[in-house]
Parts: C-alpha cells; structure tokens; sequence
C-alpha cells in the first residue's frame, strides 16, 4: 500500500511470517499495514493460527476485508469463526457482494447468528461497536461455580472482567459482578452476595457511541452492558473497543472542525484523489458560501469608491468575527460532547456570550483605535481628515462583530444537536464563513451611521 | 458555585449526604459540584467513611482541595490516606502553602513518601498520571500464593486486573500476569507459568500522557507499568486514569484549535474575568498579527485607489487561503498525535501537499472565473472595461493562496513538534493569521503582473 514500505520486498512471506510470530499481535498489524493485501494474506497463512485470528481481530488493520477474501476458501471459516463477532461485522461491512454472502454462509451457526444481528445496527451506534462474547451466569449459582464457569469459557470470552448475573426465570439481567470481587469472595456464598448493591448500568444498542463512551469514562467501568427493550442482556461494550472508538472520534471531531470530511484511513495511505475530493467538498461549500462576501461588496461599491479607507482594515474586522466564533463554537462542542450542558440551556449561553462578546469586542475596538491614532499621530499613515471617526468607525464595527461572532458560534452547536446532527460537525471555517458576510454588513453599517455627512 | 443550583438551598446537609449515599460515587460527585464547597464538605462528612473516599478520589470533583481545606483537621488524615496517592498530588497541587506543609504532616509516611515522590514530575507526564498502588509478586511464587496475596491486598490496590512479577533478586520488573491468566492456571504451578511470554510494556515516569495512551490504546492494556532508569516497577497507569485524561486532552486539543487558552473547568462553572482572559489572550495576539493585514492593504494603497475592483474579491481569497490551511493543520495535527507521521516525514508531507494545494486551488479559482465571467455576461454586475484580466487574477491568485494555505498549514504542526511543543497547539485561527497576510501580499502581486498596463 505505502510506496516507502520498510521491508525488503522481496523478503518471502514464509520468512517474514517466521520473523514477525514472536511479536505483540498490534506490532503484526502494523507491519502488514506496509504490505499489499495478497502479501499480508500469505503472511498471515504463515502465522499460527491463533496468532493470525488475534491479528485480524485488530481493529487497526486497515486492509482486513481485502486479506480475508484472498485466504483460500477452505480456510477462511476457521479464521472467522475464532473472531469476535463484532469484528467480523464491522470487516463484513467492507466486503461487496456476492463474497459477502459467500463468506457469511461459511460461518458456523452461532456466529452467523451474532453477525445477522450486529449487523442490523447503524454504524454510530452502540450495536456496532458491542461483542456479544460476554459471560453470564444465573443468579442461582455460587461464587465456586461462577469461578469455575468462568474459567473453562475463559479463552471464548472478550472480557471475564465483568460477570453479568441473570434472573433465573426471566433470563433477564440482574446484577453485575467484577471478577476482583467474585475471586474475594467465599467459594460457597451465592454469587449475589458479591454483586454491587445496584442494577448495573446499560444502555440500549440503538444508544450512540459518544452516550457509551461517557458512561465508560464516567463511572471507570471495564465492560458496558447493552440490553434489549425487556432486559435481556444482548451485548457489552469492553473499555478497549471504547477507547479504540474515541481515537477514531477524536480523529474526525479535529478533522470535521478543520473544515474537511473526515479521512477514513492514515495521512499516508490516502489515495491523491481521495484526498482532493475529501478536501474540496468542503472548501468549494465554503468558497461558494463566502462568495455572498463579493456580493455584500458589491452592494456597498459606492461607499467604497467614497471612502477607500475603509478597505484597509476589512481582512482585519472579518478575521476577528471568525476567531471569537471559532472561541465560541469550539467552547460549545467539548461542553455539549461532555453533557455538561443540555439543549435547553442555549438561552444560558447566549445570555453569557452575549456580555463576554461585547467585553472581548470592546478590547479589540480599544487596540484597534489606539493603533489608528498612533499611526495618524506618528505620521506612519495618514487615514484622510476625517481619520478620528474613520478610528470611531472600526472600533464600533469591532465591537458589533466580535460580538456577534460569539454568539452565532456558540449557538451553531446547539442548532446543529437541535437538527440531528453531531455538534462536532461545526467546524471554525465554516464559523468563519457564517461570521465573515455579516460582518461585512456590520461593518458598512456602522460605518454609514458614523461617516454619512462626512467621507459617505 | 453554580446560581442555578437543582436542589433546595435550604435542605440540609445532613439530608442530602442520606440521600446521596445511595447514588454511585460519580453521581455524587456531579451532586457535589452543584454546591458551593463548604456545603459539599459538611455533605461529605455525612456519607459514610468509605463512599465519602471513593468520592474525594474522582477526578471529576471540581474543589476537592477547597473541601479538603474544610474538613476537620483531626478527620482529614483518615481521609487523605484512604484516598490514591496520585489523587492525593493531585489535590495538593492546587493546595496553597502553608495548608499544603501541614496537610502534609499529617499523612502517614507511607502516603508521604508516595505523594513526595509523585508530586516531583512535571504535570504533562506520565509520573503524574500514576498509581503506587500496584500488586507485586516475585517470581518464585505460585499461582495459588499469587492469588491468595491478590485477594488480600485486593481492597487497597486500584487495579489487580495486572500483576507484576519481579525478580526476586534484583526486585526488577521481568513478566506481567493478567488476573484472568492467573484464575485459569494450576494453583501449584510457578507464577510465571501463566505470564505473557514476552518482557512487558513499560514507560518511564517522564515519558508524556500521550504516549502512555497511545501504548495502552494500542495494545489494549488495563495497566501499563512505569519504570525507572533500573528497571524498578515504580507506578502504574490505568485504563481508567487514562480515559480521563484523554478526555481532558481532547476538550484542550478543540479549545486550542478553537483558538483559546484550554478551560480549566465546565463552561459554566468559569467565572466571567476568567473566561474573558482565556480568550482575550489569543484574540488580541491574532489582532495584533491580523493589523498586518492593514499594514499591507497600506502598502497596496494606490493599486486599491486604480483598481477598487480588486477589493470585492480580498474576503472571499483570504478566507479560501485560510480554510485550506486550517485543513491541512488538523490533518497533521492527528497524523503526528498517532504517530502515523514522524518528525522526519516532513518533507514527504510537502511534496504531497504541494499538488493538492495546486489542485486544490485551481478547482477554486475555476469556480471564481466562472462566477465572474457569468456575473458580467448576465449584467449583473459590471467588473469594468478589463474584466477578463480581473478574472484571471483572482483565478491565479486562489491557486497561489491556496497551494500557500496547504503548505504552510501543514508544515505548521511539524515546526511546533521540532520546537519542543504540542502539535496540538496549532490552531485555526492562527494558520489563518498567517496565511492571511501573505495571502494579500499574494494577491497584489499576482495583479500587479496580470493588469499592469491596463487597470494599474
């Protein structure tokens, strides 16, 4: 895949399989992330067995579903059967028909089943990203035989870290149990005794990522469990595919507030023309939303042609409405992401960004007009006869737009949540954009309200 | 601390610890946080001695060194050397002399030293991060020592999901043992029957947050061992800890790229001078950069005086160099965060920046070309006499803007890594400052060349 790929070529895949089946299954992954799918494929061939399933169980390797489709037919169920099923729904994904299909009528019974019902749930989901290898034990049972439970199914299991406790009847889930407090426990007590006090935390598989994610960090579990609308346990999300989860948000939250859509895989494996149509999507959206800036100019052509002037410290006002927007917005989208404000609160935000914008657009206008009179008075420039309110206008106007910058980016997040969208999808240039034409605006305004009579 | 607070002033204290001892320790901290810290440390002295610990040790208690402050001097020890030590730095880190020197003197000396030893790294590293409170074995122990020692310490450890084993000679770090290896092995075989084949991970106390994130992201680790320069096992970090401070890097990862000093607390907690400063600072110091842009419109003087035309378009080229770059900086921001890039790649960054910006660019300036050609076909607008040379220059100058937008965007992130600072320090405003300014200078220059002769 990459050009510069660190290995000799023509290394034998036999031979770098017998070099690389010492290493930590991640350090695998990102060696034959350097490789061409039917090189890493013959690698893999290469490796044992349960090395090469802990391998594709990697959500980091980036060309899982191409090496899948070039293992030999006969093998392929084996890989896939010894994956986590949540794995192999997520590689399915990937994979175009008919050898979907193919490869799903090769999975043995259970796991089939797990990846039809994984794969009913939309990608941002909990669904998605749950494993439905967890370990559950009746509330019936003693500490001694959940421990022995736990131990023969041990190898099958995503997590033991977290044993989840059933109603005997209903099958329903009851209680947790952390597997430190079942290993203190007494061997002959029933398992509820070590249980917390509470029900334990769940969520529903049609929940988001990001709700799973702050439950996770919030109160530092290991393990999520997801239930169904009557209860029953279906899946867990483990700390690790959370984490691994929050990477890639993270990634895309920078990505989509730097203006682009998110880029699916690393920097370098990124095609030329991927690349282009990820960034100009966004950047033409802009660059046409910003033309409305020429026509905003064009409107005041006139008092333009009057009062020169005035276009030089038009790049200056636009860049102020853009950053305080950009303050603003990014401010909105951590504490919306974070619950630590709720939709109904934007009336709380606006009345505080509504005085933080004039305090923030009073200091700006201060400067601004400080360095128009030392530039006037120090004979560095001369801004025309009438420059004391040419220095009234731009103060005013900053003042107006740094305000309205703040305001506007820190309610773009709460329309965003409001529609449906993520926050996170905001992003500082198109802030900018949203902040620059009414900034013009502002700016000609203030500045026919001062100057008329005079230089208009 | 909050003027909106959800419960009843009036409620006592008393009251309120009865009804919360109930809650997980999360939830009461969020109840906690809505008080004002008196109130929350006389609440706290309600709880039960253990819960009233678990919830001093969350991280997400916003003035746990004011409640601490609080408490009784005769019950603070106790609750000081229930509490993890690495809470305990942290706590008083932000304890003013001379109450830090005289909560000191009252731990017991084991928590002293811990607290001594911990609080000596600097706040970005990993030594910050971690826990003392690790399970040790050596190496001649069996499984079943190793698990009855594990039950005992089980209550006074923050994880025992990883046991260390050391050499029981030197008392170095040699293997790792997962608590569920350990469960699954044969009680009288030698600990180290059920150890990781390979020596573990570890990092050094200096070592920054994010590599202990990127290596337990990566290896999907529940604790990652910290060494010292011999090989002593002096700290873990754990998962939990981890997530929390990723969190928190992530919150201050947007802020800077929003253009802001990172908040040290929830927008809504921030008093407003405090919010005003953290914002002030980076608006006024772009300001000032920005004035630039006054500077060279100053400069460009006569040729706006010829050819007003051209100012119609100096908004819609500013901000396409600015996008651009803030697209360029917040792919490379994340590529070198998870090491898909290396210091050294910059170059191979350039070179592939260099025709995207190009391509980039044009796409644009097509776009441009056609919108003014079709403005002045339809009479819409009349850009003068030379229109078609007036389109070639805003044409030209997007790819020059643009292709300078992308390089130096990306090659920001690499300036600030070589210099010893955070990528992440990058923001979108500031690539737009400096891409602004040049951006002007660009374009001046590209219609001095193209109109020459006929408008200038």
């Amino acid at each position: 895949m990459n050009d510069i790929a660190p290995h000799d070529v023509r290394v034998e895949p036999a031979a770098l399989a017998a070099r690389l089946s010492d290493e930590r299954a991640p350090d695998i992954v990102e060696a034959l992330n350097e490789e061409a799918p039917e090189v890493a494929a013959a690698i893999l061939l290469g490796l044992p067995m349960e090395r090469a399933i802990e391998v594709l169980d990697q959500p980091e390797l980036e060309c899982a579903s191409e090496i899948i489709e070039m293992l030999p037919r006969d093998r392929v169920a084996g890989f896939l059967s010894g994956m986590s099923a949540d794995r192999v729904t997520d590689v399915f994904r990937e994979i175009e028909e008919p050898g979907r299909s193919d490869l799903r009528a090769r999975l043995d019974a259970e796991t089939r089943g797990a990846v039809d019902r994984l794969s009913a749930y939309g990608e941002e989901t909990v669904g998605s990203l749950m494993t439905t290898e967890f370990v559950t034990v009746p509330g019936t049972w003693t500490v001694g035989q959940t421990l022995d439970h736990v131990r023969r199914v041990e190898k099958t299991r995503e997590t033991i870290y977290a044993i989840f406790v059933l109603d005997p009847r209903t099958r329903a889930l009851t209680k947790a149990v952390t597997l430190r407090r079942l290993i203190a426990g007494e061997p002959g007590a029933n398992v509820l005794s070590v249980a917390a006090g509470r029900a334990p935390l769940a969520v529903s598989p049609t929940a988001s990522r990001e709700e799973a994610a702050r439950l996770i960090s919030k109160y530092d579990l290991l393990a999520l469990p997801v239930v169904d609308a009557v209860g029953h346990l279906i899946g867990i999300v483990t700390v690790d595919d959370m984490i691994d989860a929050m990477v890639e948000k993270q990634t895309q939250d920078v990505q989509r507030f730097g203006g682009m859509e998110a880029l699916p895989e690393p920097y370098m494996d990124i095609g030329f023309l991927t690349m282009i149509r990820k960034r100009a999507g966004w950047l033409c959206a802009l660059f046409l939303s910003e033309m409305l800036t020429a026509s905003a100019m064009q409107g005041f052509e006139g008092e333009l042609e009057k009062a020169i002037v005035l276009t030089l410290f038009i790049p200056l006002i636009m860049s102020s409405g853009g950053n305080s927007g950009s303050q603003a917005t990014s401010l909105l989208i951590r504490a919306l992401a974070l619950h630590q404000i709720r939709l109904r609160d934007w009336w709380r935000v606006a009345l505080r960004e509504l005085p933080t914008g004039i305090v923030l657009g009073a200091i700006l206008g201060v400067i601004a007009v400080v360095r128009i009179v030392a530039w006037q008075k120090l004979g560095l420039y001369d801004y025309g006869p009438h420059w004391p309110l040419v220095a009234a206008t731009v103060g005013a106007a900053l003042v107006g737009i740094v305000t309205f910058g703040s305001l506007a980016g820190s309610m773009l997040p709460f329309l965003l949540q409001r529609i449906g969208f993520d926050p996170a999808t905001a992003s500082a240039p198109f802030v900018a954009t949203l902040v620059d034409v009414t900034g013009l605006v502002i700016y000609f305004s203030v500045a026919l309200l001062i100057l008329r009579g005079t230089l208009l």
